[in-house]
């Protein structure tokens, strides 16, 4: 299968981001794998916020290398760096009703939540982002596209897209499938949506002394004053770390928690340790790519010339099929 | 001056495009001129009409350079083929309210009239469009656009863009002026506006004989049915046409149809003569022009190869500005 995924270059990733990207480690085992920095797309919220964009872009690919995704094997690109996914978008907006636009699910809901942040969205790019979304798709000719939940209705859109190319011109497009993976809600340190803006993300890079500096400050059950105290897991963001990433332990944190048999300094030390295992060998391999002077250019470079072979052959075919 | 124009390929240009074309010729003269073919545009109210796109490029550039528009001087070029245009078209879509487009005088009302043609077009595409011209405009920094009265509000829409650029980014672009040509307004040969679609054009390129009969077709004063009658010019299409296309004559046409001294057959000989003096060297110069096989994709290419080069030089700057 052809497979595309993107994402957006807001800064570091942390590991709410891991269980997305270890999807994408697995995936690019067996299929052809498209990934790409969405540069434009970050413009369509950040419009006057460019000033990190460039140095994010090289963070974000940092990142993914150092989680195992392999530019031998998948087409690592920057979004930007391709101009005909703006021609194929514009080509689409011609023949796109406006009401399919505002109609998707989320428009409202992100202009309403947008708003109360301050930050205006009413604009024409952001009104048009699920239909570049779609260009970014079919202009790669992806059979499948791993998606969360909350973008289906993105991936519903881009399917009727390419039916109404494929009606109005000639069979162009496959209908990309969503491909629903099982992604683990990763909490804040403090039990909220982890998020840069709350200062409560845990980065992909991060060291081993900050690592445990950030699991002391975690929350747990506000009940517990003693360590002989029962506590409730099922309000402890420690807990719900360890049922993430230590698993197997969980039955026995579990019984020792209720019966007040380990502290939450303890408990913390084992998540830690847990935490640990999984982020040194990805902090290992980011600083060897990091200090590789110019070898993240190099893969985007390189991921860039495979990205625009394949959308030059494809917008061959639409020009072709669009006698433009 | 930097000047910027195009048209839409939507077949033969007829004598009603002439004024514009004349203006074009005077402008190049002694400005840096950059004449476009504008097939992205002509997609906005026709994205399912596109079976004579190709052709009807060809043929509308074969007219300009026919009309005297000189390749030598002028850059001739097709906008699909500038992709960049499409690139900047998105970023400018990042920081336009939709309101500002919405709110474009032009927009409600030919949404209104194509609707009662029975043409949707409610798009994203549509909606957008002068935005896309924005870009047409700004990417070659342009300092002055000859349009008519009814595209000022769209000029003014490309000053706002480029001083919203200006001001979240960096100074990059001139706010372009318009430049008001005096067009004259050539009716149909039935009095109505000249269009296609009403079977009332005479053609750049017509032979002398059509041209004949389609002035003897042309519609007089209701009124006058014995040449002795006298006449009412001022109703009269063949009068409209003398003040237009043998202004000298003037003066005698009309003291001779109102009193009744000339016939309406013998007025329309007169009127004939005249085009076909005028006609006769355009249509001369254009069967040349078609007779050479590949010459009018020659232009193209060479057109699109110098503005390549000028929307590039826009584009790294506009990037460098954005920081993307």
């Amino acid at each position: 299968m052809r497979i595309l995924s993107g994402m957006r270059p807001t800064g570091k990733l942390h590991i709410g981001h891991l269980s997305v990207l270890q999807n994408w480690v697995r995936l690019q085992a067996e299929n052809k794998c498209f990934f790409f920095v969405a540069d434009w797309h970050a413009l369509t919220t950040a419009y006057d916020e460019t000033r990190e964009l460039r140095q994010n872009v090289r963070e974000i690919v940092a990142d993914w290398l150092a989680v195992g995704v392999d530019p031998e094997r998948s087409t690592i690109f920057v979004q930007s760096h391709i101009l005909e996914h703006a021609e194929l978008h514009l080509l689409f907006s011609m023949f796109t009703p406006l009401s399919w636009l505002e109609r998707v699910p989320t428009y409202k809901d992100q202009v309403r939540q947008l708003g109360e942040q301050g930050k205006d969205v009413r604009t024409y790019g952001f009104l048009g982002y699920p239909l570049l979304q779609a260009a970014d798709i079919l202009i790669y000719r992806a059979d499948a596209v791993p998606v969360g939940e909350d973008q289906l209705p993105h991936i519903e859109l881009c399917r009727e897209i390419a039916r109404r190319f494929n009606h109005l011109y000639d069979a162009v497009f496959p209908e990309p499938q969503a491909l629903l993976a099982e992604t683990a809600f990763v909490p804040g340190i403090d039990g909220r949506k982890m998020s840069k803006s709350y200062g409560n993300v845990i980065s992909l890079d991060v060291g081993p002394e900050e690592l445990g500096r950030l699991v002391r400050l975690m929350i747990t059950d506000p009940a517990r004053i003693h360590k002989t105290d029962p506590g409730h897991p099922e309000v402890c963001t420690v807990y719900a770390y360890h049922t993430i990433y230590s698993p197997t332990a969980v039955p026995e944190v579990e019984a020792r928690c209720r019966g007040g048999k380990i502290g939450c300094v303890a408990c913390k030390a084992l998540l830690s340790e847990a935490l640990e295992q999984m982020l040194a060998p990805i902090r290992a391999k980011r600083a060897e790519i990091m200090a590789r002077p110019g070898y993240v250019e190099e893969v985007i470079a390189a991921g860039d010339a495979r990205a625009r072979e394949e959308a030059r052959a494809t917008m061959a075919l639409v020009r072709e099929a669009m006698r433009i």
